[in-house]
């Protein structure tokens, strides 16, 4: 899953040639995709669609919707732009259960593809997400049908979920993570290179990982193929 | 206020697409516009100039050429490649306030829009300049007829101008500055991230920032709107 | 020397209308050329050769090769692809004196102009490697018949060869590699700004560096030319 925060229209068409085959998920970060016009973002959706890319907008937009209670026009708005998948998150603001629940079921029923997020945006705030409450939530994301389920890492990878101030993986917590949940549901936020090396050496080369930089695609699969020298024989 | 230090000119079209709405001003970054052909800088500065977006070359530019005793072919060249603005600043020189004075005024009578620059590229001379200094500088620069007063960020944002070593803005400096000149006037270089929220933070949503890297004008709209989490709920 | 990591064929056109003429080598870092189709890498290696620019695969892809027994293989590949250079190293594995030789003296045999490498991509590795020894390997693949040695220096520029973990260039092994060998025949890895200030400014504005960003090759050029403030009245 790779970050989009604001590409343009032909380089992603020129772009995609070179790592199309290697992207399963486009996502346009956070609210990005609401300062864009409605015309262009139509338009690169197509794009990535005609390279199987499932694209969806990032989940603060969700959050800004929801909290205005515009959550029925968002999803629609989202099909009409031809979003093939939504991002059902409470990063920036507080959801009850129930609602988490319920937006997740919604938008199964109106056929999206469905991620989920768990973690918080703030520093502070996910700091006090201890590992086991974290499972929990991941757990019941996935009994409410999400398709896959987000571990927040934001675009920094610093101070945020499995990730210390440094960015280092804190190993501790991801084999606790590992024990608990399936493994294919879970998509890493994983922005650094440290960081995908490490989940590539201890979940294998087909481990999902997001907020890849667009620039990254291809190193990330030189990587996952023990192609560059921090996976090299390791693989 | 972006920088362009180097940008492709197809990309540029490519690009403004997307962004082109979000950018007042583009600046071609140092002494960039020099070492590009002049057809392709002419083409440049149209493919901005279709979105109504202001180009100029770097302060350092005019610096090297105000160093040679050529002020007014550098006037001349400028307006001959179609630039619309020019930037004075002594970032790497000393210039005496009587010459900084003249340049400002005769880039005025010229036609140009002025951007003056108020700060040292060197930590070590940047660091020596009191805020209070600062001040006084930028209202001479005002007094003389700039349209606008640029705080130097550098593209780093670190140890220069309002920013500590870790690119940390230095509130209380920040505050002496707020109260003592008209912020309309003033464009504050934010290159990194949390500096950008600050800004918006403290002094709303159209505040001037400049040396926004290319890749970061939706991202930094976003913020603007309260479209990201850092400053979800707080715009 | 610039690192393409994943560029797409549109952009290198669009991208060396603008700096095509400031650069030689375009490496394609590590094991990038393989997980892209062979068309498009013909594609990128023609687009490059308009301008003059000799490409090769990084040294990495060459070490997966000769460790499986397929260096014959790959000569033939690079050469049918178009590459006119490779680079023959050993950062990730151990290649005994005699295979380095070997294989130097193999790729000049088959026409290629020939970039090795001194230098490990572990940290712990690297380390253990004594400026004098980096001294004698440089010296013995130059004897084998290598057109240019390149130091080590990686993506990121920290903890390895000439840098220590911020980045800074160590001076005193510098020195030392400067005084006891053909700095015409070396190219230093430079990634980031101020190594490439410290080398322009000990060396002289000709002095070969590389894993350059293709974003900042303009920006380069500057530097070498007294263009922006770091070496602004200093060239």
């Amino acid at each position: 899953m790779i970050i989009d925060k604001g590409l343009s229209p032909d380089f992603i068409n020129d772009y995609l040639k070179v790592c199309g085959k290697y992207i399963t998920f486009a996502k346009f970060g956070w609210g990005t995709s609401a300062v864009q016009s409605r015309e262009l973002v139509k338009e690169k959706i197509e794009n990535y669609k005609k390279y199987g890319i499932k694209t969806y907008p990032g989940g603060t937009l969700f959050e800004v919707c929801f909290s205005k209670n515009l959550f029925e026009e968002y999803l629609k708005e989202c099909k009409d732009l031809g979003f093939e998948c939504v991002e059902i998150s409470d990063g920036s603001m507080e959801l009850k259960p129930e609602d988490k629940d319920y937006a997740i079921k919604q938008a199964k029923k109106a056929g999206f593809i469905v991620l989920s997020e768990v973690g918080k945006k703030s520093i502070v705030l996910d700091s006090e997400l201890e590992i086991h409450e974290r499972i929990e939530l991941v757990k019941k994301d996935l009994e409410s049908g999400a398709d896959f389920v987000i571990i927040e890492g934001r675009e920094s990878g610093k101070s945020i979920g499995l990730f210390d101030e440094k960015g280092n993986v804190k190993k501790e917590e991801l084999e606790i993570l590992a024990e608990n949940v399936d493994m294919d549901k879970i998509i890493l936020e994983a922005p650094q290179k440290n960081q995908q090396v490490e989940f590539i050496l201890r979940f294998g080369n087909d481990v999902n990982l997001g907020n890849i930089s667009f620039e990254e695609v291809i190193s990330l699969e030189t990587l996952r193929r023990g192609l560059r020298g921090d996976t090299f024989g390791k693989i």
